[in-house]
């Protein structure tokens, strides 16, 4: 079995130390991991655009090439996940990919909105509403509903825990990394 | 020709009139537009999981359906694009269907980090962090190269003005239109 490791992590300083741990946990559960670093994408002298168009190209083949996907949805510069990891499940749902997810923040989209004082009012209908007079989404669900409902479920939950920050300890990755093994099994 | 409209306009207590708009200037160039609004979900009485994902399964049949996307690429809540958006433009790549982004902020990823204050530092390596340490992407491109790279380029520019706030005069989408107007002509 293969996984495709979606997420943030990436962006770290210590990406590469990170990616490493995440794939000796898959190894546990033998699955074969590919972290998005993995790829062997030269863009050494590439002007930036074409160096982002083959870390592009060579991330979408890694999906491809996964039975699942492994998606860290921890809340990213605002109160939604990072958008390249939305891409990427977009990507895999439309392939059929199974995704499971996990996120260091238990909150639903409007609870962490909250907390972020992003609620400036709520409206007559009882919608909650941001400076901007856009609706702040209210389903339950741990982010927008297009990434809630392509994951989530009886058959593949949300794993989250209540500290916040990274989850450098890798305890829900191992979670729903173990939760696709089984499903695979 | 059909297109499928993703953005955060739907968020918007004006989203019908927004909708109606957009589809007339589809209209003009003989594009029949689907707002996520239009699709007949009767979510009264569902428990909101439920409701979720009949609209998450409605937003997918439209886009099955469409010839191309057309997607607001605007900043959402932070410096990046509304996460759902970004899942139907993954979904969408997946499929092959060509999009078409209009965004009324013309500032790359990283300017418009820098003038939200996200940047902590600037690394050794010449690499903008947040105060997470997470590095803030810079490939020249107007978010996370995975939707810079499913869109732009010269077949599939991205519209863009200087005006910030919501693009409510649809200049940008108008340009976004055109194109794919074009395109499949």
């Amino acid at each position: 079995m293969k996984v495709y490791l979606a997420g943030p992590e990436i962006f770290l300083p210590e990406a590469a130390e990170i990616g490493a741990r995440q794939k000796a946990i898959c190894r546990k559960y033998g699955i074969a991991a590919h972290f998005p670093l993995d790829s062997s994408v030269d863009i050494a002298g590439l002007a930036p655009q074409d160096a982002a168009r083959a870390i592009f190209l060579a991330n979408l083949e890694a999906i491809d090439a996964a039975d699942a996907v492994i998606a860290n949805m921890m809340p990213f510069r605002g109160p939604g996940m990072d958008g390249g990891t939305a891409f990427e499940m977009g990507y895999a749902h439309a392939k059929a990919i199974p995704i499971y997810a996990y996120t260091n923040d238990p909150r639903t989209y409007l609870g962490r909105s909250r907390a972020l004082g992003l609620v400036a009012r709520v409206d007559s209908g009882g919608k909650s509403r941001d400076v901007h007079g856009l609706e702040i989404e209210d389903f339950g669900l741990v982010d927008n509903l297009m990434m809630g409902c392509a994951v989530g479920g009886p058959a593949k939950p949300i794993f989250w825990h209540g500290a916040q920050g990274l989850d450098t300890g890798l305890t829900m990755f191992e979670a729903a990394v173990q939760a696709a093994a089984h499903a695979f099994r």
